[in-house]
């Protein structure tokens, strides 16, 4: 699973397409500032996890699939973080697009990033026309509505929130697709992936939300309890202990889903030890 | 040329995948907002220009093509009117998307306008895969960066400005991606049909600063003279005769470039008339 190097290079492939010479300065340095340095990486290496089980890890579709579902990521946090959703200043413990660089080219910096999360399918799978239509539906899919991340954003605006909906929309989808992506990347059949990376983006939304409640800033590298200040709904509404119950059965269901394929039993003994890393020190590590 | 109806129907297809009953009811209203009714749809009518010199106006592909490149359109005018851009209060003659509802609502329409955009050439070209691909290059340069609208856009908060690259980014790319696009979706070589859409943008471009500079609210349909208000580069500071006549050699530029193609005297006489309906009333049909 230690795909970090690849998901790095197909990224900083994917930005040397748009922040070119040719490309206004400061929209380019945004563009930059958006995608490096990363988080985690969960989603892509979600991606590359399930490439890897599948036995194509070195193909360029998947590092393809792997930086076009990090770059959907990558934009809704820029939108996320404008003074009309979150207002957030920072992000990962730096200043966050709109605060370095003014709301037009934060604005401008996510359209541009979920273009080039297509455009990047486009350019790297002309050799595999088939998957990258199927690609093309993923990610399209989890990123606009009404199942994906606008939809799942949108929701805020509503009187009345659907906890489920929202949570499934705004982060499982993308968790959803990431799965779905290896397997088509890689000539699988991307259906049978898909409740593998649902489970698992829920639970890293448990987790998310868990971390929201208890974590300092300087440990979640952005501010905290946000979602109480905002009146946001939550998990960790239900109670921290049920929420950790309900994290460690989708861990569960996520990893007795695998589909028959050659890498099944090491995917997922690395799910079970990337969910232990989503919460904050004091809650992981349950399974060891 | 009459692909009016076409285009709408091909608009509304495109929706139906994205505004339904999941969708939140806000999200769902704005993106209806943001496409009907329309505007000219000068782009898509573009798109099915060429497609019909070609001979293939009645293809899926054709029409998928020309919704994608409305959607693009749509996307950027709903951002485009944000505060943080022109603050417009007004579009086509009713209120813009964030007037009407909200600016979270109109920063996530214009997202899922742009995914959309992608997500409807890859359900409809499932049939012509090396199109497809061929597609998303022309649509992702055109919406993206640095070739495109959003780079053309960050122009605008740049200290220096170069008038010929911003405009070609922020309107000629995507005219020059209608007739590209028109072509691809037929089976043409693309490249060989930029140059006409290239054109015809140049030449709608000096239209609309022209008529910027000397029409009325209401014959326009939104706010006019914000270029001059906003201290914007704009063709009209050539003088009008001179940007007229500037207007002109684009015309005769654009239909002297037209490939061999079985429609290709019919395209010139329709592009010259085109070109006419862009000017206001009293600059209109110099060349009848």
């Amino acid at each position: 699973m230690d795909s970090g190097q690849k998901i790095e290079d197909a990224l900083a492939a994917a930005l040397a397409l748009t922040a070119t010479n040719d490309c206004p300065p400061q929209l380019a340095a945004a563009l930059h500032h958006a995608v490096f340095p990363g988080g985690q990486r969960l989603r892509p290496r979600l991606v590359y996890a399930v490439a890897q089980a599948c036995g194509t890890a070195n193909s360029p579709a998947v590092a393809a699939a792997a930086a076009s579902i990090e770059l959907i990521h990558c934009a809704s946090l820029v939108h996320d973080d404008l003074p009309c959703f979150d207002d957030a200043a920072t992000r990962r413990g730096r200043p966050s697009v709109h605060a370095a660089f003014g709301q037009p080219i934060a604005v401008l910096a996510g359209d541009t990033l979920i273009v080039l999360a297509f455009e990047t399918l486009g350019r790297h799978l002309s050799r595999y026309p088939t998957r990258l239509q199927k690609l093309i539906g993923i990610v399209g899919r989890a990123a606009g509505a009404p199942f994906g991340i606008c939809a799942g954003q949108a929701f805020e605006s509503e009187p009345e929130i659907d906890l489920a909906a929202y949570h499934r929309a705004k982060t499982g989808a993308l968790f959803a697709a990431a799965s779905a992506a290896g397997a088509a990347a890689s000539g699988f059949d991307a259906e049978a992936w898909r409740h593998l990376g649902a489970c698992v983006g829920e639970a890293y939304q448990i987790a998310d939300d868990i971390r929201d409640a208890v974590s300092t800033m300087d440990e979640a590298g952005k501010p905290v309890g946000r979602d109480a200040a905002l009146g946001r709904p939550t998990a960790a509404n239900l109670g921290i202990p049920e929420a950790l119950a309900r994290l460690d059965s989708l861990i569960a269901d996520a990893t007795a889903s695998i589909p028959a394929c050659p890498g099944r039993e090491k995917l997922a003994k690395a799910i079970t030890h990337q969910a232990e890393r989503f919460l904050p020190p004091q809650y992981g590590r349950r399974a060891a």
